[in-house]
């Protein structure tokens, strides 16, 4: 079984929204083996609705609709599907009474229009909304589409997403015979072609069913080895090779092959030291600590920041001394080192970790040019800090971005030798 | 002029990926008033480039091209291109001279590879990578395709977004005879069915030519006004006249008319005052402090932060008292004022904001659950501070960024009135 996703919209024609939700349900179709072909965004109008449903319905197996299914009047999947399949609608009583709970939760007045809410296309398998009042539909064609099947959702991801985990995906992964397994390689301070380099022979002798991807980000690559086949066991087996011989040949660089981001990782590497963290900013201005505390259960390591933005606020709260802001600047690994050493202090952390540096866009000289990051690590063990300063190439934001993901690396770095 | 995007890659369809790319050519061709019919996305795979890019000429005059551009072996556009249109490759000297320089600039040798990089489809109207190595092109298809305009472009969003605004936006904009105008009306503190009953008068009553969307995000509601037709001055009218309706209804959710953030708000009206800023946070672990500092300029306003997520940094950092916690706990209007206090009197800035609150999964009880979350704003000038208590439901992530939105309301309401 194959499928294609499609979503409705003029929000996302007009780019004032993101397609998130066709990359969500693509990953949930993957996790059952269901291979997507095509994703297609298009405008909410009756005859383009049924055009490109038409096109995918005689493509593939599965079609996702999302969006265009609420209250208001730019809702009109409903209709176009109607037109299509030359169907009628129904009530669904199971919808309708979702919707009158839900009124009823809220003290609202159960209005005549409610009825209309909760009609389905006819010979529907309704999904319920357990997150809103739109009911979403699982839809067999008829022999016009080869039996094929369209399912429609709303277009707000909680509900679609709620939909997708407790009815779409049981109900297609007992159609689906194929395994898919997909295995991360997370890696920090490595970029795309250093890596393609790295691997090249895994690459050029991988098993018949598994790709490679490359997927860089802000801060560098993530890898992502996919295996598709019929048996578990293959398909497991080939994957696995893969990931094996990718880490023996750039483990320096992996920080997990698994869905974890690097902060889950720093943080479970704390846990399992049983140390604490503290951190001192200021170019990435708090970004470092919420990071950090993105993390559930961060408050068990974590237990300050400081975001020192000003000189004053950096010698007063971190005791970093006039005189050395004056002979080296702020930014500067000097006092790089002072505001990690004063955070240790200040904070009673096992470790702790600094930034100073300019994000840009002003603020940048030939000498310290916008980019310029110095970053340093201090550790209560050993009473000694070091530091090092890089250089980053970007806007504002993705400045901000990268100095704290090169932070956190060496937060990282750090903790693996600790 | 209508277009089409089409998105190249596998990640995209295994969900490994969202489609930002697309929402960004979407949003500009906007701009220069050329709506975008259908974003589709595909597999690297020739056959089906070819049969996707040959819908897409065949139905609209311009389709734009992201992805497999670059240099490693999944990058296949350039192929599937050539076998579409019949044409072959020539050397592109500013491209291969762009490639040599960039490779000097990081003391690279020059391999004899780099020359294949540098060969782009016979008769391309090169567009000039700026931020990395893969030339971007405009190509002219011949008669098959009626003369329509065919833009390749690689995937990576950095090189692609100045490739648009550099290259790509000047040149069509040059040939497209419709206007577009979108406003976006900026709310914080109110829902998406909430503003409807509040503006339905006006959405029963939109100009010809004049749409209005919804666009919820994690913490409300966001609108945006969009008009196209052919005169300008027209246009600009039944824009203005709805954007002003709605601000007459709703203005007091409403804190922009423009394309800035809450965070830019709140920093160009404590610009204004000549006001500094500096914020005491728990449960949003930095992220108020990140945002506020996401402003390019906000070291002029911006003190400083602290990241006070054990009980005892709360003591120490910012001189809560211990028989607070104790009496009241950590998560309480009391705590949350007495930190915005000893924020104030630390950073000797006008104006402090504290949270302190349950992100969850855990940490919560049937009288404090996951979610609430007790916010304060103290001010030098009136020596006073007020708190309150709101309630969020969502997952860690999702209060972190709802958390951090309502500390901002609150800044920017105080500001409001100060």
């Amino acid at each position: 079984m194959r499928a294609e996703i499609v979503s409705i919209g003029d929000e996302l024609l007009k780019g004032q929204r993101v397609n998130t939700n066709a990359a969500f349900i693509a990953g949930a179709l993957s996790g059952i083996g269901v291979p997507v072909g095509r994703i297609v965004s298009c405008s909410d109008l009756e005859p383009e609705m049924v055009s490109v449903l038409t096109e995918s319905l005689e493509r593939v197996e599965l079609v996702i609709v999302t969006g265009g299914l609420g209250p208001t009047r730019d809702d009109r999947t409903r209709n176009a599907v109607q037109k299509l399949l030359q169907r009628g609608l129904e009530l669904s009583e199971d919808a309708y009474e979702n919707l009158v709970d839900r009124m009823k939760l809220r003290g609202l007045e159960i209005s005549a229009s409610l009825r209309d809410q909760a009609m389905v296309i006819e010979g529907s398998h309704v999904i319920p909304n357990t997150k809103g009042t739109a009911a979403g539909m699982i839809i067999r064609c008829s022999e016009r589409f080869d039996h094929h099947y369209l399912v429609l959702m709303p277009g707000v991801p909680s509900e679609m997403e709620a939909m997708m985990e407790l009815t779409v995906l049981p109900y297609f992964a007992a159609l689906s015979s194929t395994v898919i397994l997909h295995t991360p390689v997370k890696t920090i301070g490595i970029g795309e072609s250093t890596m393609a380099e790295m691997i090249v022979d895994i690459e050029d002798r991988l098993p018949e069913g598994t790709t490679l991807a490359y997927l860089p980000h802000a801060a560098g690559v993530n890898l992502m080895i996919s295996t598709i086949g019929v048996r578990p066991d293959e398909v497991d087996r080939d994957n696995c090779s893969v990931v094996d011989a990718i880490v023996q040949k750039a483990g320096k660089f992996i920080f997990a092959t698994c869905d974890v981001t690097l902060e889950e990782t720093i943080g479970r590497m704390l846990s399992e030291k049983g140390m604490t963290v503290a951190v001192a900013e200021s170019c990435t201005g708090g970004l470092v600590a919420s990071r950090l505390t993105d993390v559930a259960g961060s408050s068990s390591y974590f237990l300050q920041g400081f975001v020192t933005y000003s000189n004053q606020a950096k010698q007063k709260t971190l005791g970093v001394q006039k005189e050395l802001i004056e002979s080296f600047g702020a930014v500067s690994e000097e006092v790089a080192r002072a505001m990690a050493g004063g955070c240790l202090a200040k904070s009673g952390a096992d470790i702790a970790v600094a930034t100073t540096g300019i994000a840009g866009p002003s603020g940048g000289s030939p000498e310290k040019p916008v980019g310029m990051v110095c970053l340093a690590i201090a550790q209560k063990l050993s009473g000694r800090a070091h530091s090092k300063t890089l250089f980053m190439q970007g806007d504002r934001e993705r400045n901000k971005c990268r100095f704290s993901e090169a932070a956190l690396r060496e937060l990282w770095e750090c903790l693996r030798v600790a």
